[in-house]
């Protein structure tokens, strides 16, 4: 169930953009750094460099440039103009930094101990639950980027109201999870495929398929309103990429991956679990509720063997084929030749991914 | 450092304002729980609804029915119609939903047992640490009040965009307040005068006196821009409030007040002390720096006795005088009958208040 990394398989960007994309995010860091919002003081500007710096690089950067690649796409070029290619730089950076605050955030409320090879923030010496306020501060620079940036331009608002609304459904989707995988209060009885689908498309597919897409939309100047079967493929990949994600947790390979594994420890909403539950006979039902959310690795292996037995593999790779050819059909429907090209190239990354 | 409960001297409402005040709460809380932007579990609806309870009631409402009250002053009315009184209590409960979200999160980060003489939110069995989450979602109710009520309004982005600069301002405020009295890390040399009154600012006076009057003068059809110094003098009436608080937290009368004062032992950055740093001798600063911060009763006696000695409590009273004088001088000076009288309103309420 992890929330970052999605749309990994190939990288967005070249060098080139790369290096521009880099420079732009200077820019802006000085920008917060003089904002007249706020008197800073040697120490609390320190702070936010080091805030900032910590949190929002060390990524792939996969969502900013997934901004940057649509657009382009939306506007049938190979090159962005100066101007546009800030404007989608500053866009792919706002990205960059909602996704830092989400995964501040994450990291206290799930007790983890990395993210991306070094201490979670909150773990830093000194910094504590500080590491609350300071997730705030990092959405905050999100709105500061989007006032200074894009005021004045024709969807300014729906630009600030997409990300309040993405923001709104992401923590929804968050409490979803929380509530239903609360620690302590172990019921696998309120796991089934609806919530592990509900968390999919609120908590991961909004924030991160469809907001870079609707950025990009919005920059090339159309009207949101108009592409509701865009959001609701992109929804759907979202689950796809989420069925993915677990069933690698279980049963994809450490080196391809780079992680191993702990969903069944951590007692997660799995779609391998959701499945298993679906499928089991009684006495297999009881298996699961006697081992799944135990850290014991003989535990782990009960589980591990009972999927093995209900064939989930099988039948995952079963729904990889199904939901690629209904997202497929889907995106082939869709009237707009820009459009199906943004999509398949946003399915093309996550189908039969190994990592 | 009280966070809560600026403008408590006198209550703002009459019984039936409160009456009509509370219903639209229920009004609001309803469309929360049937909001189509999140598929709702019963779970979840449960779990909403007991947030915004506990979170959101129980204070005194005096942010609210300052929205409300200087809303009639600015127009010049004492009954509001009825769409008019609609607005201006959706707008007063926005500030309310607001504090409770900014309540939720200090607590966490200042480790608090209780708010409002109940456990907070976060010591409630099963919330623990969801509660970061939760803080969120109240913050998200405060944008879909906004949106449903207000979009189409002349003011609607100057509305949004009024409460994004403040979220942010009183971010940058706790940030610098938490990075400056940070635990395990206590130097009185940081503090003086100057950090004493940003953090009060920012901290305090924008959410707490600015907010409701921005938003009542935003509701009166008046811009902002042509405000500036209603701003001014309300900040300056924020750290007026906080010098009170932190006077009081020592010298107040627990009677009064409702509150054993612990500034001292938690190492605040008190006016007290900034005070005292800045008159006292090096003998009298050494006995600041041995016993300041430190939670036995002898070091805290050690600390009064100093205050006592170098007659803080006079030199209060005089900035208490001098304050007010200032204040007074700069209010008159507003060419806006309305506008007096809307920040006259709110100095009566705070000067020389015991409690």
């Amino acid at each position: 169930m992890a929330t970052e990394g999605v749309v990994v398989a190939k990288d967005f960007a070249g060098a080139d953009m790369m290096a521009t994309f880099k420079e732009i995010y200077s820019k802006l860091k000085e920008e917060i750094l003089q904002d007249p919002i706020f008197e800073f003081t040697d120490e609390s500007l320190h702070w936010i460099d080091r805030i900032v710096d910590y949190n929002v690089l060390g990524g792939k950067c996969n969502r900013g440039f997934f901004v940057i690649d649509s657009y382009k796409i939306f506007k049938g070029v190979d090159v962005l103009s100066k101007e546009d290619t800030f404007l989608a730089c500053t866009l792919g950076w706002c990205l960059e930094w909602f996704q830092a605050y989400f995964n501040v955030h994450d990291d206290i409320m799930n007790n983890s101990q990395t993210r991306r090879g070094r201490p979670c923030w909150f773990r830093v010496p000194k910094v504590g639950l500080i590491a609350v306020n300071d997730g705030f501060i990092l959405r905050g620079h999100v709105s500061r980027f989007i006032r200074r940036h894009f005021k004045g331009k024709p969807y300014y608002v729906d630009l600030i109201n997409l990300f309040t609304e993405i923001d709104f459904k992401t923590a929804s989707g968050k409490m979803l999870d929380l509530i239903t995988t609360h620690e302590g209060e172990k019921d696998l009885t309120k796991y089934n495929v609806t919530i592990h689908h509900h968390i999919a498309q609120y908590k991961i597919a909004y924030c991160s398929l469809y907001l870079p897409v609707a950025c990009a939309l919005l920059l090339a100047g159309e009207n949101l309103d108009n592409f509701r079967n865009v959001k609701n493929i992109l929804i759907e990949m979202g689950t796809h990429y989420q069925v993915q994600d677990d069933y690698l947790d279980c049963f994809g390979d450490p080196k391809s991956t780079g992680k191993i594994g702990t969903d069944i420890e951590k007692y997660k909403c799995s779609w391998l679990v959701v499945q298993a539950l679906e499928h089991a006979d009684e006495n297999q039902k009881s298996i699961l509720f006697e081992n799944y959310g135990k850290p014991y690795p003989a535990c782990v292996c009960k589980v591990k063997d009972l999927y093995k037995e209900l064939n989930l593999e099988e039948m995952f790779h079963e729904y990889e084929r199904k939901s690629y050819n209904k997202l497929i059909t889907d995106i082939e429907a869709q009237p707009n030749k820009h459009v199906q090209n943004v999509l398949k190239s946003v399915l093309h990354k996550i189908y039969k991914r190994k990592m």
